[in-house]
């Protein structure tokens, strides 16, 4: 039966982590009263604003040649004031404050109360955008679209293959480009503001998609040495790459720290907190690849590996992305009744990630299917929506495969965390905090994930999602030189743990196949659960 | 008569002076071992480098996007060695060390041994390129051509007027790009050298000219407020401009502290040690405009005004520029007969500059003019070279006329010297230094300039020509990043006494009207000469 979606996605970080930041962003406006510039003795008009600069900021200021110019034609037009735009460059100090800026726009009046950047989460299959007013530090507006460069490639090693000639390089720029730039115009105009007016960019994304989007070979990601080309690219300029806002507008990649864990993760662990905490914190990302993250204030390691893509609804017989017409919530009653949401409400046309989650954890609850994932009866498959009420008259449904697709994911999550947690001998009751990140990180429902054992069952309290923790460490280190340096001070901080090379991985692998996992006693709260649907 | 000129004309400073200085150059070649760059954890190439780089400087290196791809591609070909170019920035500590450096070419092998550069002087008249040694320092090849902006007019004041509007001002700049760029061409194929080879430029050259290769608009130079777009202009890119060497190559201008003191002047102060020196020093610049250094150590003065044109061959009678066939030396003896040398001994076609000026000392000396500079017997013109000996059968003269217009230029330089010792409280009898600076200075004949007291007449050895020392700034600080801090330092030390504004000048310029002066106390030496003369 199809209820109505009340289900608000989370856009950014659900619950504000308690770490503010110095506000001091990437691109700064600054007034100046044009009589300030007027000839004094023999100073060139640029020689005294790159002064007056100078004494205002403390530090450099560069000025390029190609608005030298401009600088004498505004002064000849007999205004009042002149609003710089000033972009913080690549090095900091050790307080976070930016080393040197650029000049990169000049404008006739006072237009300093009036900066904006966008903060950007580029996805291997959606890409967000965030126009983000860099005055006050609020996103004035939303836009939000697949990434073209879907055409040559569904997942992250297809794109690499299609990128291993020049020529597909280059396709792929063009198509994450021209996704972007569509995205820009329309905010833009969203807004009403000209595209050139948007000063600096802040790009959340994983190393592959980094590599493509900066135009770089990502061929080495995926095989031998698997070293991307660069890990820290550090601000490049929006001419290099050809996005439509202010040619001389820089634009930062968020770090990554090898292939696998790129900077939307490590937006995570910024966007957290957990970088700060004396407490222990796990933070899980999980798609087609899972990244795991372990850590404190005084320690962080990380591991990645795949974890199949059964949440990415290519490979269910039923599975769809999570878009219109998705089931993405499920319950089903001591009775086998079903009860299903849909995003936007519209009639079913296949089951998404957060639907198939539930679906499972709901078939476990119910008694339907037993701890090791079987169909108590033998049945092959159970109906989440009968055919009378989806959308192209077809029953949509989860079988006996699809179910042991998404316990191989699970599976993989499980051995991945096992053995991080081995490796650096900790244990799972040390955990004070656990944080979901990512895509799926956003949608899953907690109570499900945690009920098939693909999320740890801690207090509730202590679970946090953290929404599209990409797009909001983007923003933050835009609006946030200080925020720029912390997580460039993550990445390094960060001890890598290669999963692959461990043989545990496997054994691992192969013991936690159960639901909720081999050792029922990790999982209080789905023991409790379980008792209490016996009982009703 | 016509001898034979020996003559060899001053390439860079005539005598070197002793201030040594600390050989760290613009650009910089650093060999590293491709196997130091092998995967190492999750480190991408880039920063792989990067931090090597950074290590070795001990200050922070950006590598632009347009490099990154390159690097990956050079560690596949599987070499053993890598040479980076690095470009130092814009911003110098306190010692003169580069602040920070940016990657701008890579290549295979160790190339570290082979890095060149140009040191330009960009005269009104002249271009001279220098193609520099940046690892020894030496000069490998040199090479001059006229500036194909004289085109568009002679003098500055013609060019400023051509650039009033941006068809004009971009035609400027593109002929003086031209020019570079065919001498940059000759430079290299006579050098055997690929001209993208060349790694950084210095450039030397006055506020105008700074001001035309820019493609800056130079109108404000010459009228309200006499304020140019920029004195200290930094580092900008050859590609900004078009110039054919390494797109990324660093090309710095010599900083100018007004619209009347260029780079070439400051260079000159730089080369000739002055500012170092508790001794006090007078250094003269004289062309069109006539630009005046007084000082040491402690303080240093300036002033500029128009010196006439009487010197650049254009307005005398017979002058010519200094050219194949100009009459540079002049002696006349007792019983008036002219004994002259022409450049490159080709018959004679006018008399240039220093042929104008010999011909005044010596008609002084074998006392056909008089103390006021008059024709003492009233006669017209005197003869230099006679119709039967000259290239076009005319006969070469020096007229009353011709003498006049030296004369005012003689009474400009005297009166701005007057002005600017009085205005800083000090007598000719302190300066134990004076140095001939600037086009002129390399070719004038001393003796003949204090002989009609367009020079001091100090001993000797006190006098210095410093040639080219516009050309030699620019090599001196292509070579040193502390010397380029030096003369930033001096741009910022310098008083600048604005010479119009003083009613003194025309007082002191009337009053200078007299051969060498109307003190003739002020030149003991040429007193001698008259006397040794008259005499023999």
């Amino acid at each position: 039966m199809r209820k109505t979606n009340n289900y608000q996605p989370v856009i950014l970080a659900e619950q504000r982590v308690g770490h503010d930041f110095k506000f001091d962003p990437l691109t700064t406006k600054i007034n100046i009263d044009a009589s300030q510039l007027s000839a004094q003795s023999n100073k060139g008009l640029i020689d005294t604003l790159r002064q007056r600069l100078q004494q205002r900021l403390g530090v450099p200021v560069s000025i390029p040649l190609s608005l030298m110019n401009t600088l004498g034609k505004l002064c000849r037009e007999d205004i009042e004031a002149i609003t710089v735009t000033l972009a913080a460059g690549n090095d900091l100090d050790e307080n976070g404050s930016a080393a040197n800026y650029q000049l990169i726009h000049l404008e006739p009046g006072n237009q300093s109360h009036f900066n904006v950047g966008l903060a950007i989460d580029i996805g291997t299959t959606t890409v967000v955008v965030y126009l983000v007013n860099m005055v006050n530090g609020d996103i004035i507006a939303k836009a939000s679209a697949y990434n073209s460069q879907i055409k040559l490639g569904d997942d992250l090693l297809s794109r690499i293959m299609a990128a291993r000639d020049e020529k597909g390089l280059s396709e792929l720029q063009s198509l994450i480009v021209e996704t972007l730039n569509n995205l820009i115009r329309q905010i833009s105009a969203e807004a009403f503001l000209q595209a050139p007016a948007i000063s600096g960019v802040c790009i959340g994304a994983n190393t592959t998609m980094v590599h493509l989007l900066l135009g770089l070979d990502p061929s080495s990601i995926c095989r031998e040495p698997y070293q991307p080309v660069v890990n820290k690219a550090g601000i490049v300029y929006a001419k290099e790459i050809g996005l439509e806002v202010n040619p001389l507008a820089p634009i930062y990649c968020l770090p990554s720290i090898g292939s696998y864990i790129g900077g939307d993760v490590l937006a995570g662990i910024l966007v957290s907190g957990m970088h700060q905490e004396e407490e222990l914190a796990l933070l899980v990302d999980i798609g087609t690849n899972g990244e795991f993250i372990l850590g404190n204030n005084e320690w962080i390691v990380a591991c990645a590996g795949a974890a199949g893509p059964a949440l990415e609804g290519g490979v269910t017989e039923c599975g769809i992305r999570a878009e219109e017409g998705a089931v993405d919530h499920v319950t089903i009653d001591s009775e086998s009744r079903v009860s299903y949401t849909t995003i936007t409400n519209a009639p079913a046309r296949g089951i998404c990630g957060s639907g198939l989650i539930d679906s499972l954890a709901e078939l476990f609850l119910a008694g339907i299917i037993n701890r090791a994932a079987q169909f108590s009866d033998g049945r092959e498959r159970f109906v989440i929506v009968p055919a009378d009420e989806s959308a192209d008259g077809r029953e949509l449904y989860i079988s006996q495969q699809d179910i042991n697709s998404l316990m191989r994911t699970k599976g993989a999550v499980n051995a991945a965390l096992e053995v991080l947690f081995e490796s650096v001998g900790c244990r799972w009751e040390e955990i004070t905090r656990f944080y979901a990140a990512g895509a799926f990180g956003q949608y899953l429902p907690l109570e499900s994930a945690i009920t098939i054992g693909l999320y740890p069952d801690l207090p509730r309290e202590q679970m946090m999602r953290l929404g599209n923790s990409s797009g909001e460490g983007a923003r933050q280190v835009l609006l946030s030189n200080q925020r720029r340096r912390e997580i460039e001070q993550i990445a390094s901080r960060i001890t890598y743990f290669e999963m692959n090379a461990s043989n545990r991985f496997m054994d691992k692998y192969s013991g936690s196949r159960f639901l909720p996992h081999t050792n029922m006693e990790f999982y209080p709260s789905v023991k409790e659960k379980l008792a209490a649907r016996q009982k009703g």
